[in-house]
C-alpha cells in the first residue's frame, strides 16, 4: 500500500509548550519515513484543512523542527472554530475528507482541548463510513487543565509554573513595601470555569504566613463577607495580602465578578478585568493602599519560565500520538498517567476519543480547603511535580531565539473553495 | 580612632536586583573589617534609622548574604518616606543624627532614586554642621532609569528584559491566534514620567513586521486618530496589532490617558489601567477583538528572568560606595560609565549627590522615532546591553530559591521614641 501523508493541527488557544508536541509529532514522524509520508500542517489549524491551506512541514530544517521545542505559541497558526455537529453540518466534515483524500492523508493528529478532542471523534467515525478511513488521534493541550482521563494537560505545568513564580515574586515585593506603600495585591489569572490556574498560585506559600493568602476559585461562590475579614486578618497579622484571582470567579447565582462591576455613562460595562473589582471593593471596605496585575497572554506565552515537566509532558504526547498511528490505532488520546508523587513518576497511557469529548474536569473539592479559600495538601501534592524543572530557552542579544518557521504552502489540487 | 560602623538603607519602590546591591555592600564591608564596623539596614529603609529600628546584618550568615544577589524586593525593607526640607523639619535630621551618634555610624549608605539622593546629600551636609560628620554615599536604584549622569540605573535593565521578552511572547501567541481570535493586544508597563521601560519593549521588534508595532511614551502626547490608523494599518499587514503602552501615557494638555476613562454611576474613576482604555477605544473605532496585560509589580519583581548585566551593575554599585567610603569620599553617588557599545564595555564612575539630587532624566526626543509610536536605532543601541545575560536564581521543587533574612534588631540604646 502506497504511504500515506500524514496531517496536524493546532487547535484553540495556544500554550508554551503546543510547539514542544508538534516537534515531537513531525520529528517522530521523521524517523518513520518507510510508514508515513509528508506531515502537512493545517495554517491556522482546522481552518486549513477546510480551505485546502497546508503547511510542507518537510521544507523546514531539523534545526528549525527542533526550536519548535522552545518555542512558544502555535508556529502553525490555531483557531477558535469549532465544527458543528454531523447533522449540523455534514458539508464541512466532507470537506475534510475531501482534502484527505487529495493530498493522501492517512493519518489525522489533533491537538487541543476537549472541543478538538470531540471533532477528531467526529472524524475517524464519518471517515469510515465515507469509505476513505483515516486514523484519527488526539493529541492533548490546554492551560486549563480540564481534560479528563489524562492526569494533566500539556500547557497547565507551564502556566502554572509562571502563576507560582510571578506570585512569590510579586508577594515580596509587597512585603517588602507594606509598612507605608501598597497592603494589598491582587493578581488575576486564566481560568473561566475550572480553577487550575488559580490553585496552581498556592505552591508559591510555602510557609503559613506566605502568599498568597487568598485564592478565588470560579468553583466556589465569591463570599464577600468572608473574604474582605480574611484580608484584614492577614493586614494585621503579616502586614500585607496578596490575592489571586480566577478570571471565572463567580457570585453564588453564577455571575461573573468581572462583570458585576459598575457601567459607565453611556452603559458600558467596566473595562476592567476582575481583579481591580477585588481590589477597589476592599478600597472601599478597609482603606488599604492596592495594585492590581493582569497577566493576560503573558502567562499562557511565558515559554522563558516554562516547567521542564510541562515540555517533557508535551513533547512525549506528540511523539505517542504517532506511535498510536504507526501500531494502527484511531479515534484514540495519548494521555499521562502518574505512576508515583514521590520520585514523580510517569508513563504514557491511552484513551478513546469518546471518553475525552467534551467533557470538562474541575477542581475537585478536596483539592480547596474548607473555607474555599486556598489548596489543600492534596491538591500540592498533585500540582508541585508538574512545576519542576527548568527548560530554559536558548538566548541571544538578551532575547529568546524563538524560531519562525517558513511555513510554505503545499500546492492545492482541488479547484474548489470552501466558506469559512 | 574607633571604627565606625555603617548604615544602609533601601527606598523608594524596590526592584529585582536591589538586594544584589545590598549583597555588594555587605560583602565589601565584611571584607575590611579594619575599617568598617558592622553594616546596620534600615528597617523598612529610613524609617528604620528615625525610628532606631536598626537590623544587624552581621548576624546572616555569608550564604544568606550571598543568596541576597539572586533575591528580588527589598530584604530589610523600603519605604516611601520623603524627607522633607531642612528648614521645614529639621527634628528629622537631627533625630538622624542622633541615632548615628548612639550607634557609631560613620557612613551613611542610602539606595534609591532621585528624591534619596537629594537625602543623602542633606544629611551629609547637615551632619557637618552638627559636628558629628558622617561620610554620606548614594547608591542609584530605579527601575525607571531616570537618574541623570549614571548612563543607567539598576533595576531597569531587568524590567527591560522582562517587558522586551514578555511582549515578544505575548506576540507570538497573539500572531498565531488572529485569524479567528484577538488581533490586538495592549500591554501596559511602568513608567508614571518617562518613557524608558516602554521604550525597552521596541528591544522584541527585530524585523520591521515584528511586535511591539505601536509604543505609547509619557513623552509624547497621545493622538487618537493617529494611532487608530496605525492599528488598522497593521491589522490589515500582519494580521494582528501589539501596543505597549506606559502607564504614564497622557493626552496634550498633560491629563493621564488613564484619568481619562469614564466614571461609573457612584462618580468613580475608571478602576482600570490604561491598557484597557486604549484596547476599548480601539474596539469602539474598529471592532477588533482585543486583549490586554497590566504586568505592575509582576515586572519589577521578575527576578527569574532578571538582566545578567542589571546584576552585575547592582552589585558593582554597592562594592563601589563602600570602595569610595574606605576611601575618605562622601556626597557622592557612584555611577555606571559606558565605555563601548560593541562590545559593550562599561566602568565605575562617580559624581556628587548634589548634580543628581531631584533631576529626572526623561527619554531624549532622538531616541523617539519622528511619528512618536516607537524607539530609533539610536535608543535600541543604549538599550541593547542593558538587557543582555542571564542571571537565573537556583531553584527548588520548581521554584526559585529566594532568601528571607533573620533581620535581627540591634539592640536599642536611646530612650526617646520619634513619631513618623
Amino acid at each position: 500500500m502506497e504511504k500515506r501523508n500524514a496531517f496536524y493541527a493546532q487547535s484553540g488557544g495556544v500554550t508554551a509548550v503546543i510547539n514542544a508536541t508538534a516537534c515531537g509529532v513531525i520529528e517522530t514522524a521523521r524517523k518513520h519515513k518507510n510508514k508515513i509520508g509528508k506531515v502537512y500542517a493545517g495554517r491556522n489549524g482546522i481552518i486549513g484543512a477546510l480551505t485546502e491551506d497546508l503547511i510542507d512541514t518537510s521544507k523546514e530544517s531539523a534545526s528549525a523542527i527542533a526550536a519548535l521545542k522552545h518555542t512558544p505559541s502555535g508556529a502553525f497558526g490555531s483557531c477558535r472554530y469549532k465544527l458543528k455537529g454531523v447533522e449540523e453540518s455534514r458539508e464541512q466534515y466532507e470537506r475534510l475528507i475531501e482534502v484527505f483524500k487529495a493530498h493522501n492523508i492517512g493519518y489525522f493528529f489533533y491537538n487541543g482541548g476537549g472541543d478538538s478532542q470531540d471533532t477528531s471523534h467526529k472524524v475517524s467515525q464519518l471517515s469510515k463510513k465515507m469509505g476513505y478511513p483515516i486514523q484519527c488521534i488526539g493529541i492533548p493541550k490546554t492551560v486549563d487543565n480540564d481534560l479528563p482521563i489524562t492526569d494533566n494537560c500539556p500547557g497547565f505545568g507551564s502556566v502554572a509554573k509562571y502563576v507560582a513564580v510571578s506570585i512569590k515574586e510579586a508577594a515580596f515585593d509587597v512585603k517588602s513595601m507594606a509598612e507605608t506603600s501598597t497592603k494589598v495585591f491582587v493578581m488575576e489569572v486564566m481560568g473561566r470555569h475550572a480553577g487550575w490556574i488559580a490553585a496552581a498560585s498556592g505552591l508559591a506559600k510555602q510557609d503559613k504566613e506566605d502568599a498568597p493568602h487568598i485564592i478565588l476559585f470560579p468553583e466556589i461562590p465569591f463570599d464577600k463577607k468572608l473574604v474582605l475579614k480574611r484580608v484584614k486578618e492577614c493586614v494585621e497579622k503579616y502586614g500585607y495580602c496578596v490575592i489571586c484571582v480566577s478570571e471565572g470567579a463567580r457570585l453564588a447565582d453564577g455571575t461573573f465578578l468581572a462583570d458585576s462591576g459598575n457601567t459607565d455613562a453611556f452603559g458600558h460595562k467596566q473595562l476592567g478585568g476582575v481583579a481591580p473589582i477585588i481590589a477597589d471593593m476592599i478600597k472601599q471596605e478597609h482603606g488599604y493602599k492596592y495594585h492590581w496585575a493582569v497577566a493576560d497572554y503573558l502567562q499562557r506565552a511565558a515559554r522563558h519560565i516554562a516547567s521542564k515537566t510541562d515540555v517533557d509532558h508535551a513533547y512525549a504526547m506528540g511523539k505517542a500520538a504517532v506511535q498510536f498511528a504507526i501500531q494502527g490505532k484511531t479515534a484514540v488520546m495519548p494521555t499521562i498517567v502518574r505512576t508515583s508523587n514521590k520520585p514523580y513518576k510517569w508513563k504514557i497511557g491511552s484513551t478513546t476519543l469518546a471518553r475525552v469529548a467534551n467533557v470538562e474536569k474541575m477542581m475537585p473539592r478536596s483539592y480547596i480547603t474548607k473555607d474555599g479559600l486556598g489548596i489543600t495538601e492534596r491538591c500540592r501534592t498533585y500540582l508541585q511535580p508538574l512545576i519542576k524543572g527548568e527548560a530554559y530557552p536558548p538566548y541571544k542579544d538578551g532575547l529568546p531565539r524563538y524560531v519562525r518557521l517558513k511555513n510554505i504552502q503545499v500546492p492545492k489540487i482541488l479547484n474548489t473553495k470552501f466558506k469559512i
